[in-house]
């Protein structure tokens, strides 16, 4: 399929869109990207890759990376992890304590906060230097070494998260966190502030339309059961509190960020990543949204 | 692929589960359904049918008829349904009222018993005669005339159903019923009350798998849009709070009854239909959804 | 005290409050009150009287009613009674599902929609008669025989209520409910739509502050320990989810009515009664509750 | 009237009652406390004091120190306090972060941990040298120089607090909090780690039984209209989810706190406060709830 110049189209088509959404404030890092940024990146399990727009420029991957700390903690726990988080979408908004309170600090899921804080958790549990170990994991995901966290990022993110330092106290409370609350938010931060571009997310997720195998490093990162698991579990619960509307109009695993970027994966096929930093209300890129929809009409690829 | 085959494997495995689920007890016509029973039924777009134990048995199909009435529905109202009813899955109990408080009476989707209510009213205000037209559609679906409701089954529902007639008066009170709350909760007992077998079933929601189109009626059911977003939200939706249990375990478009019957679909191949009266916890056929998790896993079918 | 004088002042003051409240409108007889009526009366256990204003008219008692069949309800059951209804606020709005769910179908209080139909559902299980019975049980605390129900205002009440015939369907699926929901529903708005006076209120709410023992029969309503109860069980649940608010500036045991009416008890001292159709943000009358307040301010009289 | 007859009486009725409590073990200070202490001491207005008991050693206030820290803080703001915190009751069990959620922040009344930790920040910004201020504040109230915190358990309430950590963060996120999390719950400790004995908590509590003048510095801490508030919110609000019980059984605004201690207020005529570490399902003293109904049972006070 001629993937350059769907691409091209869905690039034409969304330029009016990009001042609808709403650019993330909360930190001051996010609040500078330019609204009029958007890049799309598609990685063929067949090896080609197309992009267009600003496809190479890195952004902030924010809660994108909680699928490569959930792939990583999945390799390190295997069934087990399913203990201390559950695959039930949440229900509700993508911070809530509430939930948490009534199912007794067992987050619902691994993509909402309170779930990737547990994951964090695990991950510190596992490896000696969390930081590096975690960076150099997803660079051989992407096949690149040019991949940063973004220190002044981490450091935002975690002077204002005071509802992340909410559910990390109250997840403590339960008992479903190990290592100090102080630590499991700075991790937590850090790998939320990785730079990627739509381009590194399309090659550095085509593990999961691969049936687990990473083709830069021919490692198999998951089983194939493990992977089809993880694809179900971006599918329910990979865009907040509006997973039933993104698989409603998108109909594809993918999980979001609230730095724009969205990657999403059709199984056997391909990866898509795109990036446009105006969310909607749900803290879903809008245009990112919309791009990822008219892919699906216009190439007719679905997994439904 | 051996389809006949493969389905007597799983026969033989199931057999012994078949003592560990709970039959529903809450109406004297379900709880006298012997826990023995086990059916399977395949059909495939290309026409073929395969089946093994009791799967040319009538049983309750229950909440499996709210994929009908949600379908017919869809076709009235097109994407205005999308106003008295939402497409996200629920996070808790598939009849809390308690959501429905929060979010001012629009029901979370048409699956959970609030939605299929409101799905229900729908179908009252634009059929004459909205029993006769709604059996009749059944019917065409799976291409045959024997399909009956149950008035006994129909009747204990409406007598045990306090918390349904609760949801109904609570709907009504945020106008989100048009028809008299009597009447939308007899609709309601009474698509839910149809007997069909898991062949029935396998044929019935063909066009499912068929990018809407009713291979015995030649019909065009729906759009291919439409159908593939009626199977995200089976996926999504389709079984009650434990979706995302069945999503990550399964993998499949499904929607599932307290009757112990389950329906999957696999876009642009096939159908799959069980039934085995014990329930798990969450309310589905315990011995059916481990039944379908066997196929996936044998046929190497799956949607991730 | 010159209790006449004090009402006189008080009527004067809260004359330019009127407007400032909202008439309830969700059934027609009550949204055709004047809300320039005010009234307000006082009746001492040395058996004095006072009164200003339209003290004299009877209006709809609504919610005040409650206190009346918790007190007889107390006396079929005694403790017993608190068994199916709890004493403690509710703190959230006043015909709330969401408690009711979390809480297996105890309401909270007898106050409370919930708890109301409970004990409705108490009555009918005692009474023979229950309407007579009960209207005649209210007729002889306030020794009169003209206080009638409005059978219209039930009726409009009865159609309009499908929060309260969804909370009665709720308690019936908790086992909460022993007769016909319909039954309970019925005796419910009989209850509600009795019409009494400021004056009639006065006088027939005496025995609560009379350690129990109505003047005019020469009853002995309730024990002393249990009109205690009563009295500590209308400051902490009576005027809905504003009770911290009702016992923070009026600081009187207090009974609130969506027709505007608010009836106040000062143990061993006196009753007062008050009316106003226009109902603050909470659903408690405006002025009156003012008027409440200045009350206890130009008396001194308060129990804290 | 004999208090001290009454108290001998009541310390032999209760006797038996000690060891149906729970001792609070969430800290290790709080644990070692014997279960067979209890103490009882009646302090009037009139100047005369009477105990039993252990009513003269000191245990751990906790809680009971809320009501110093609000009529401290209410000095300082005045009726704009309430901007910041409510003066409802919470409904739900005292540390709960879902109702904070779902009113933004805004806590329900002072006396639940959320509110107390938005009174432990106005102390905050309003004190130079917040712990002695508020250690002198409260030992000038009772009369006594001797009293004391214990950095101790203020050091182990700190270290297990995950939930009280995890609803400042919260409050915090809101920004109903202006100073450091971390200050703010340090402040919040230390004023919970007092150590009082029953006759300080009766001497030190008295200026809300006289209007609120502190009689043993003759000052007027709180205006007669500021001490009523103050003794209503303990009524309703007092005692955590069991307020509406207590107010039901004891019928007297009071204050408790896990370490075991009641203190309750008769306006106008005595305090009395008691004391008994084994702890009911509420959190509240077993014996301690329970000789307090014996008290307004055997002299027949109360506010009713």
């Amino acid at each position: 399929m001629n993937y350059q110049a769907i691409l091209e189209e869905i690039h034409e088509e969304v330029l009016d869109l990009l001042p609808c959404g709403t650019v993330a404030t909360y930190i001051p890092q996010l609040a500078t990207v330019s609204p009029q940024k958007f890049g799309m990146a598609v990685q063929t399990v067949g090896g080609e890759i197309f992009h267009v727009g600003h496809a190479l420029e890195p952004f902030s991957i924010q809660s994108i990376s909680k699928v490569y700390t959930l792939t990583l903690g999945f390799t390190f726990e295997g069934e087990k992890l399913w203990t201390r988080v559950g695959v039930e979408p949440s229900g509700s908004t993508f911070n809530s304590l509430v939930q948490l309170e009534y199912e007794h600090g067992i987050p619902r899921n691994p993509f909402i906060n309170a779930g990737a804080l547990v994951i964090s958790d695990i991950l510190l549990s596992h490896l000696k230097n969390p930081q590096s170990s975690f960076l150099e994991y997803v660079r051989q995901r992407a096949n690149t070494v040019s991949i940063q966290d973004d220190p002044q990022v981490a450091r935002s993110e975690r002077q204002a998260g005071f509802r992340n330092a909410a559910m990390a106290n109250f997840l403590k409370s339960f008992s479903n966190l190990s290592n100090e609350v102080e630590e499991v938010l700075a991790f937590y931060c850090f790998h939320c502030s990785l730079s990627m571009s739509c381009v590194d997310l399309a090659k550095g997720f085509l593990f999961l339309a691969n049936k687990g195998l990473c083709p830069w490093t021919n490692q198999q990162i998951l089983t194939p059961s493990q992977t089809k698991r993880v694809n179900a579990l971006m599918l329910t619960c990979g865009t907040y509190d509006a997973a039933g509307d993104f698989a409603f109009n998108v109909g594809l695993p993918g999980k979001s960020g609230v730095g724009g970027g969205i990657v999403a994966v059709i199984p056997n096929r391909l990866t898509v990543a795109v990036w446009s930093p105006g969310l909607n209300d749900k803290g879903n890129s809008f245009a990112g949204q919309y791009a990822l929809e008219l892919f699906t009409t216009k190439t007719g690829v679905s997994i439904f």
